[in-house]
């Protein structure tokens, strides 16, 4: 009997790891198991499904689950919950369809995912609570939606899951509120950027609530309600989007070395602690070459590149990982807000002394129909080594933060960023790309230069 | 009496170079010579005049001319053209209004800028023989559209002016033939991806001959007519976008050490080889940081930073250019064609055993409405050092291009690209960005690993 590779998870990671370890060894066994009944979807789209700017839910499906079992060989066991993991013996008590049994493994990818996390509140256990994690649970949803049955929802969580839920239940003309604890949407943005994101959120008509929490869920004969700060909100459904937290509990429990928010660490060949043990997804953390640590940020580049190593590697092959530098971008309505690096916020949380340099250019050359501003803050420090960059505006933004996480994983200090030769043409840019003017008025306040007008 | 710097030039360079001398010293006197009417306004801006997109010339000025005189203090003397040089009793000959002078300076900028090319043939000094580089041609030009009295045209060139000059004439509904020498459009491109660019000039009926030239424009009793590749065409107008050649001939003459293209060399300052005498803009060769060494690419970024150079060292400060890696970007209909580093044609014409790694991506997720094909090429050694990129998309490939730009800056490799830890979401990036699917194919052929799916 040749090799036998399992892979605990069926999302992007879990496949891209599997997948990749059938490019390299096409003789290997492979079994995954997927605790749903649908593998390798795209947990990022759920908003549009919603929201109903993708038609159906396998839409949402990188390949069709033929092209994992037939094409690639992958035996992908659905309703399998692997319960626990055993090191030393290279076996897991798996559960599925109602029975349990060992699974014995020589190489084991835990690739389990995140987890969203629910407050341990009353009433969060409504059938009308969703938490929008998995195919499923959209799916129920998008017909109630569908049906018409939600006039007005709240949304729990101001982070970036929150708002784009927020946006698709609006699309869909229900009425939104959104309770967020923190004094500020987006608490991965400095303050002056997430308030143009609340800007942009009353432009759509969400009901706003800051610095405030959800106290509990309640239903009785006139419907549902939700308590808000002590105000009593009807409501037709709850969407709690207040986090994830890592789902590799299994190797944890069994002696895996974990790191921030429980996630478990890596090495750069996805190796855990545990001998023949690899982990990637969003149950790892991450190298964060800002940091120099490891940080939890689970999202869907790493997500698919740390799964693509671990199967290479776990498969006998060669592959690195070499971090994150903190890159995510999210559309809220007309908004793109995009970050990298660190936060002013985070920066200063390291002990680094950060400076911001705030500016607002221009999307497109001024005289260009459509040209918009665009918002961007460059964290660096007192001597100009670049640490972060945050960007908001509504055109050309997600990809003008790129360039940013290029020039923080070469190093660059803004008299760097400033001579980057960028790409102008009256229909994408203003000869002084936003970039370069925030580069050039950071270098001109570090070397106390004339500020250019 | 104080300090007296002579700009020569009121484009975008000169106007950049007087306003940075300003910032660094207020008591500079700053006298701009400029032979035309107008001063700062934006020449990549004509194409979308002529279209109507952008209603009025004096929408391209970057500033109106008070701004200069009176907030700046800058002495712009328009109608006022440098004859000649000396650079021994820091003198100029200049010319204005038909009376002949001399200004003396204690330095000079020389930002004299490009001048189009026009080829030696018969017929190109008509009236209805347009080259489109300054604004008076424009307002001449867009009249005549305005009045309905072109409805077939001739470009000369299938560079980029040449195809935005297609694409204006065409959005005003005139028929247009392009005439290119070379059997692709954009010389700055591999043939693969100028194909690209060929079939949506075709899709937007443009009449598109190659390998073939114009002969002579003939005016008699019945119009225009241009003889292409000896055929007769009748025609309203003739446009020439053949090139631009370095105008910095008044320093060249008075013995200014030139480069590629007969342009002006300078050190990382703008200091030309004469005392006291520094260039920028168009007539300047700049650095070329892959190349590593000058190359004659005039083009507005550059202008604008080394104006910004020139201006502040010219005034006693200290300001460094550290080059250009060839960036470049135009709009051709509904597609963004960009460019930065070196092509496989350039590549190879420097010796280097350049390798091309192509893929075709998205611009989006699969599923997330509007997405695009971008295509892109990666150069790289054989190594795997990166040399150059070249992508083209109807969606978000501008900004695509600068990520490449950052990474040639950096001296990446091609899995240093890959590493590259990019933004993701579904309306604005596939998980498997483009610009990372092609590093990862570059380096998986490299490494010779088997190729993902």
């Amino acid at each position: 009997m040749g090799s036998r590779l399992v892979v605990i998870g069926g999302g992007a990671a879990g496949m891209s790891a599997a997948s990749a370890a059938r490019r390299d060894d096409p003789h290997l066994e492979i079994v995954v198991l997927e605790t749903g009944p649908d593998v390798a979807y795209g947990l990022c789209g759920i908003p549009y499904y919603l929201s109903g700017e993708v038609a159906r839910a396998d839409q949402l499906l990188a390949y069709p689950p033929e092209v994992f079992r037939d094409r690639r060989r992958i035996d992908v066991q659905t309703g399998a919950t692997a319960l626990s993991l055993d090191p030393e013996r290279h076996s897991l008590r798996v559960t599925q369809h109602g029975e349990e049994r060992t699974v014995n493994y020589h190489r084991l990818i835990v690739a389990a995912g995140g987890a969203p996390v629910l407050p341990p509140l009353p009433g969060l256990d409504d059938d009308l609570v969703f938490t929008v994690r998995s195919l499923e649970d959209a799916v129920a949803l998008r017909s109630l939606l569908d049906a018409g049955r939600i006039g007005r929802a709240l949304v729990v969580g101001g982070g970036y899951v929150g708002l784009e839920m927020a946006e698709a239940l609006r699309t869909r003309g229900v009425s939104v509120t959104v309770v967020e604890m923190l004094d500020q949407v987006m608490p991965n943005l400095d303050g002056p950027l997430a308030a143009l994101v609340e800007k942009e959120l009353l432009r759509h008509d969400v009901d706003l609530r800051l610095a405030t929490g959800l106290e509990r869920v309640v239903r009785d004969v006139d419907g549902l309600h939700a308590v808000v700060g002590g105000e009593v909100i009807d409501v037709d459904a709850v969407v709690v989007a207040v986090g994830v937290r890592a789902a590799g509990g299994l190797a944890a429990q069994a002696g895996a070395a974990t790191g921030p928010g429980g996630a478990l660490t890596v090495d750069d060949r996805m190796r855990t602690s545990l001998p023949d043990v690899y982990a990637c997804g969003d149950c790892i953390a991450p190298y964060h070459r800002v940091l120099g640590r490891p940080a939890f940020v689970p999202l869907g580049p790493a997500a698919n590149k740390t799964g693509r190593v671990a199967g290479t590697v776990a498969a006998g092959g060669d592959a690195q990982f070499n971090g994150i530098v903190g890159t995510a971008v999210v559309k809220v309505f007309d908004l793109a807000v995009a970050r990298t690096g660190l936060t002013m916020a985070e920066a200063e949380a390291e002990g680094l002394s950060p400076v911001a340099t705030d500016v607002e250019g221009r999307s497109r050359a001024k005289y260009y129909p459509g040209a918009q501003p665009v918002t961007v803050r460059l964290v660096h420090g007192v001597a100009g080594r670049l640490l972060g960059a945050q960007m908001v505006g509504n055109d050309g933004v997600a990809k003008r933060i790129d360039v940013v996480a290029a020039a923080l994983q070469a190093g660059f200090d803004v008299d760097d960023l400033a001579d980057l030769d960028l790409s102008y043409a009256p229909p994408y840019a203003p000869v002084y790309e936003p970039i370069l003017l925030a580069a050039q008025r950071a270098s001109s306040t570090l070397h106390q230069q004339p500020v250019p007008a």
